[in-house]
């Protein structure tokens, strides 16, 4: 029968976050049991627990970037073991089956796949639970392995601001010599800058603010490019290569789309929502691209947190409580976080 | 010097369509002089002698889509030969020498490629005079020659329309056995099913009028979708390789994006204005993608009249003579045709 164990959830859109008792699955022979340690903090746990996209499910237990420890493995587990340092970031289940799942783009999974929170629990029924909380189960398929020599509690944000920014560029295959923009210095373009560094690009950080330019420098880039400024706009005119485009709502796309080279693309990571029109022209003249790209899959995450340990790369994060998490997601939502904040889920005893 | 011909144009936006004398350049050593047989109507044609977009220069002599007989040839030319039909589509000259004229793109050269009306005439001076008149002047680069198994006449409009949808199809190597959605039947529409069919595709016709549906079937269409039955998008959700977007006015996007598959892309090439806002998750929840196409490089302009000639395919045309065309242009705004007026030029004189 199922466990009962502390969390910390809303149980409306309009309540605080307060303590919660929830049940856990026992284990299955592919889980991992996994003690909590750290949680980072994604403003879509913020949309989640606002109902700012509709459809959340009460109470809600947020976080899909988990560190934690192992604590126990079923039978049949073959790449952990207790004691070992994992992560869980936004899935914890697909159809496995399906062309995408059988790509290892889980995400894409045709049958949709189970987000670690707010999803549809195949194992208890109702919907899954995240990270606020003393320990999580899962199959091991969706267990991250977090390398030995990172500063574990700023590896949590990788799970998903890495893992999001890290596979469009994998994908569409930046590489050393490109002339990489990446729009938007949040959580996701911080990592941005930092995996576009690594991968050998030139990296311009492209931002409306003149104040980000130091920080975005401190982080890795080697220009930096204010959008508001026409001159320097068409100064960078067709140049890029390819464009991680991280603003977290709607905008004008056109004056970015202006940036790149012919056959060049722009991906979307942050809107999802409708935009300002796009001007066909913006394409046409070019044949430019703009594309989406949704997290990635567990294959790729994988691949990215061994970047992450050969390039010695973490998050910029600022450590919480549990207890003053209100606090923190006013301060997401007003941009006032370098780069993201994580709990220390110690604090929840 | 150069000779005076006579021509047919429009000397002010409001003016209606007339003869006028201009200008014509003489031989350079690689020119070819072409005497007009035919010519295609275009859309644009109507919008720039109404100066729709702005910036058309009066006089305009239209007419992108030019079939002739070669008259002479200057003394360095290779390829052409006098009594040769040949052809001449949207651009007569580029930089040659930028990255995307060595690629053979001309029509995205760094420098602007001249259009063959509304250009600026690098010989003459002032702008360039398309092929509503007796003769015409051009390099041999951008010189096409017409496989002699086809009906000449109904060829003409393979210059634009042809290659504006040949081009993306190419590039986006659709292949057989993909499915292929062609949204809007026009011009390009009905040239996009024929070649679409012909490369092997599974070709659905995506309007949103019934009306269209046998004509759609009877140019190659395999299927028929209508746009506006929710269940019948809804059946071909996420099933697409490839859509060619043909609609050339601002529309929205979004429901055509839901049918591609994944990391499946959507070719705009009619709609040079502001779309309806674009949904973020229309892109990124597939990792789905929009680009542009404008027209096609002389090369595979080539290649596509080779293919034709190969394939036996030509434009669906309506002849007609040039006393006619202010009547033709309303009926094309009015989208009155199957599927393209030809002018045949012996009129003219």
């Amino acid at each position: 029968m199922p466990t009962t164990i502390k969390a910390y959830g809303a149980e409306f859109s309009d309540a605080p976050l307060k303590e919660l008792e929830i049940k856990r699955r026992e284990l299955n022979p592919k889980d991992v049991k996994i003690k909590i340690e750290y949680c980072g903090v994604c403003h879509s746990d913020i949309h989640t627990v606002r109902n700012d996209w509709g459809g959340s499910k009460y109470p809600v237990v947020p976080c899909h970037e988990i560190i934690g420890t192992v604590e126990a493995i079923g039978d049949d587990v073959k790449d952990f073991k207790v004691g070992q340092t994992v992560g869980v970031g936004c899935m914890v289940d697909s159809c496995r089956t399906c062309p995408s799942c059988q790509d290892d783009l889980e995400q894409y999974c045709e049958q949709g796949s189970v987000g670690t929170y707010n999803g549809n629990d195949k194992h208890l029924g109702g919907h899954t639970f995240g990270g606020y909380s003393q320990q999580i189960v899962v199959d091991e398929h969706f267990v991250l392995n977090i390398p030995e020599n990172l500063d574990i509690k700023a590896t949590a944000p990788l799970l998903c601001a890495g893992i999001t920014t890290w596979s469009p560029l994998s994908h569409w295959n930046v590489k050393r010599g490109d002339k990489v923009g990446v729009v938007g210095l949040g959580g996701l373009g911080h990592m941005g800058i930092k995996f576009a560094n690594a991968l050998g690009a030139h990296v311009v950080m492209i931002t409306r603010s003149k104040d980000k330019a130091q920080d975005a420098k401190d982080l890795g880039a080697h220009e930096v490019l204010i959008s508001t400024d026409d001159k320097q706009m068409q100064e960078h005119a067709n140049s890029f290569d390819f464009l991680l485009n991280t603003i977290p709502v709607k905008h004008d796309m056109n004056p970015y789309l202006g940036l790149l080279k012919r056959d060049k693309t722009m991906v979307l990571v942050g809107a999802i929502e409708p935009l300002e029109p796009l001007h066909g022209a913006s394409l046409i003249l070019n044949r430019k691209r703009v594309a989406g790209s949704l997290i990635g899959g567990i294959k790729e995450t994988q691949e990215m947190l061994d970047f992450c340990g050969k390039h010695n790369i973490t998050c910029d994060v600022e450590m919480i409580n549990i207890q003053n998490i209100n606090e923190a997601y006013d301060r997401v939502t007003s941009s006032d976080v370098k780069y993201r904040f994580v709990i220390d889920m110690e604090s929840l005893k």
